[in-house]
């Protein structure tokens, strides 16, 4: 019996993953066959069926290391010094996301498979769920030192503001062609300024 | 031969589209069949055939039909005197609309199907065209008679920023439960005051 090495089933799995994206983004989650991830993944159709047992799994799979990787990033994010540059970071990295087709194209496969798949639903709000508290323990470290009663409104809110922003730069990027992204980010920037503390009191930097 | 009545024809339309929404929003598209239509539009097989041939028929004519009552309150909207309220009003209702979970439930399984099926995606990017350009033509005339270079920015930008929050909520009313739609309502608030003209030149009012 093969002694069971878990980094390398780990490396697997992300392997598999990777390409399942990919394929996805291409062709959609429905026109791709498993045959055409495990050619992707070079891997035979017995090991690939070994990680994952259907390409429903894999779609799950998916959604849910994307709420790990939030997840950790947002446990490991509290060591970190500089929270303002934390907070613009990870918008600029949404932001970036959306600007690539693939991204924006397994997106839409996504949420069109939660819409017909209870379990994938659920796997979706449990991520939506993680960017938000992701992005309020962002906006907490850049306000922290300031009391609740000195915030210009609950961060809480300004999450809500930002998500709504992102959600709808994505949305605009996918359905109109012409969608103008620069203004879009003239919005965000703006709605940004109005979650940050002033620079001169730089509540954020704890350093 | 029975004559053939233009008027009742469309209203049996009407009544199928209205029956087919009511099932799609309540069920979801794959899990609606046809005879369950019937049953809600109170009408034979035979008779719903003969409008429409498949679900996907009705689908497609839930999207087309929706662009065309956008289209027809454009063009009937240039006659309209309170150019102020015909905006105010326009996304009050989108507003009001996502507020109710049929209407939620049924974007979502239209842009579900707009993903797996390149008609329903054609149609669908043809109703967001007209949105827009539904948007952009209250926003015209609100700041009609006020020179180009007066404007604080491009209607077609002032559209944009528009749509984009109104996405964002409508994002955000469907994934997170949640959600301060007061706060949503708000930032867009803001937004549309940067739209609109000081009060006092009112440059909308054309009466």
């Amino acid at each position: 019996m093969r002694k069971i090495d878990p980094a390398r089933q780990q490396e697997r799995r992300r392997q598999i993953l990777a390409a399942a994206a990919e394929c996805f983004a291409e062709n959609g989650f429905h026109a791709t066959s498993t045959a055409q991830i495990c050619a992707r993944a070079a891997m035979s159709p017995g090991n690939l069926f070994h990680y994952y047992a259907s390409k429903a799994e894999i779609i799950e799979a998916l959604v849910a290391s994307d709420t790990d990787a939030l997840r950790e990033r947002r446990q490991a994010g509290a060591a970190r010094g500089d929270a303002r540059a934390a907070l613009v970071d990870w918008i600029d990295e949404n932001l970036a996301r959306y600007r690539e087709p693939g991204y924006a194209r397994l997106g839409m496969e996504i949420l069109a498979e939660a819409v017909r798949n209870p379990r994938v639903h659920t796997l979706v709000m449990a991520n939506e769920s993680e960017r938000k508290a992701s992005l309020t323990a962002l906006l907490a470290a850049v306000w922290q030192g300031v009391s609740r009663d000195a915030l210009p409104r609950p961060v809480g809110e300004m999450a809500d503001g930002l998500l709504l922003l992102l959600d709808g730069i994505y949305s605009r990027s996918v359905v109109d062609p012409q969608f103008d992204a620069a203004a879009g980010g003239r919005l965000l920037d703006a709605v940004l300024r109005d979650c940050l503390p002033p620079v001169a009191g730089r509540a954020g930097e704890q350093s």
